[in-house]
């Protein structure tokens, strides 16, 4: 039973308000801290310490429109929306539902931002516990949704006097085989630990993980590391908002010169996406390099949903990473192809 | 420092084989385990004992083949590709990198797959307790990616005996607000906490969480109420695959009967999006009802690029979730709208 942890919470802190000093209230209610632990410091009180607080209206729709300009400023990017929901990615990179702006624990007069700079804030909070010669690893933590599983956990948002992630790369298992998964996100599960036993509503703002670090490491990253940037994201738009932006980008197709021959069966493909929907007067020719349309409508319109038909295979062909150049011909048009 | 948990190793279980009985291997190596102690076990273990292994061969690219093979077979749908990584559901309704296949912890000549069905193999496991008089709940847990958040965590796949969330609706906070956040997935923490202690590299494939709860609930649901349906979900596929969904819906637009006028800023922002990509001989004339195209050029090519201006228009008016009909005139095209 050695080498195990323990998460315990701490009491009695109380309410916190702007100016309080956190490290003062903590080491009162938990004069047992000691050298190695790491607290679990809730956001909601380093925000409130902090004074990162709105006062809004307590009701109506002023409140409403108050709220609204609260998450508009917190707002880098909206990442997705669906009725009264709204993923956005913060100024600090945190994707959250309404930045993370909380209305719970506060009076109704006002709204609780996040923390401006979290791994800051978790540094001084250590710095300060290292004042009183406690040398303790901070973790701010907050609640969080996830996409693909219902129900919250708790991660961080700063961290300070630990490494957030374990690494695994170049280790081997018992096998010989080289770990494929390198890196553990341990200040999150940490900070799920800690929300074990600090529960919303019996006011314990602060957990203790003892028997997790010998020691703090005081060059460690903080938790901005765990941010994914969205060009490296394979989730940085909600699924509605990226389909939207493919018709966009449906809408405002350009030519792009062909460079290489375009893959026959994507090709292939992509005609028997559009066909079914296609003027029953138009047809199709089909070379390594080109799509040729013609209609055996001569009419201004049978040319005009010729143009449509030219426009539907070439979002098609684009939903297949085919670029196409259109060339007009007498008597119908060419598209040229090039795999993207 | 009353009301903590302790989260424990539980050290010397060994390698496991199919048909191993992991209640006995478990007794045996922590026979300081007791009633209302969660365990935390590895799927992985689970996995083995229960023969979900694929032969494989060592290396080459029948490796490779038998892999895909593998997890086409643990795939219900694709939700992202980018370079080696596939993200997919499986059919239990998890979203996993490569469907949660692994070749760690096991010989060359072998694969382990997720248990077939992780909440009854929890369920199977506290009876194999109960049954030695082991009043425990159980988690099955495993390693898995997040979509914005670098590093991974561990999450809950199986439970049985403790309710998956911590549900805080209807409560109230100390100033009178009620709580807007309902549902905390606790066996995800659990896992997470229990994650802490177990490691990768150091053969401890279970944890024991102490302290979290006072005695098991027979009735709880299992961890598959914490699986989001693609429905409800957000992020159900990759950005890049819904943007080429939203390119095949603009190929695939069919007539819409209007039903509702459009917003008209709305239109306007979609004429924005597509003139300037436009010929140049087209114009538009928009009513509140109608957007009516017209081209200077009587051509073939003219009425031919005139469809298409009006097809990109049609795309960008979907955009702003605005359907439409084409109706064809003499000199044009009518895109009649509606709200959809």
């Amino acid at each position: 039973m050695t080498d195990g942890l323990e998460v315990l919470p701490v009491r009695g802190i109380g309410d916190v308000t702007a100016g309080d000093d956190l490290v003062a209230l903590i080491t009162a209610a938990a004069p047992w801290l000691a050298a190695g632990d790491v607290l679990v410091v809730t956001s909601k009180i380093v925000s409130k310490a902090e004074g990162r607080l709105v006062e809004v209206p307590a009701d109506g729709p002023e409140r409403d429109a108050a709220r609204a300009a609260a998450l508009a400023a917190e707002t880098a990017r909206v990442v997705a929306r669906r009725g009264p929901t709204t993923i956005v990615q913060t100024h600090h990179g945190f994707v959250m539902a309404a930045a993370g702006i909380d209305a719970s624990n506060v009076d109704k007069t006002h709204l609780v931002l996040l923390p401006a700079d979290p791994d800051a804030s978790a540094r001084r909070l250590r710095a300060g516990f290292l004042a009183r010669g406690l040398d303790v690893a901070v973790v701010v933590s907050d609640t969080m949704g996830r996409a693909w599983r219902n129900g919250l956990t708790d991660v961080a948002l700063g961290s300070a006097g630990l490494e957030p992630f374990r690494d695994h790369r170049g280790e081997t298992d018992p096998y010989g085989n080289e770990l494929s998964i390198t890196q553990m996100a341990v200040i999150d599960e940490l900070a799920a630990a800690g929300e074990l036993v600090k529960g919303k509503c019996d006011q314990v703002p602060v957990a203790v993980i003892r028997g997790y670090l010998s020691a703090p490491t005081t060059e460690a990253a903080g938790a901005a590391v765990l941010l994914r940037d969205p060009a490296s994201d394979m989730f940085s738009l909600g699924t509605a908002e990226a389909r939207t932006a493919g018709l966009l980008d449906a809408a405002r197709l350009t030519d792009t010169a062909p460079h290489q021959p375009a893959d026959p069966t994507a090709v292939r493909r992509a005609v028997a996406a559009v066909s079914e929907v296609w003027s029953p007067r138009t047809t199709v020719d089909l070379s390594p390099t080109a799509a040729v349309l013609r209609t055996a409508d001569t009419t201004p319109t049978g040319f005009m949903r010729l143009g449509a038909d030219a426009h539907r295979l070439r979002a098609a062909l684009a939903a297949e990473s085919i670029a196409t150049v259109l060339v007009p011909l007498p008597d119908g048009v060419r598209l040229e192809l090039a795999s993207a």
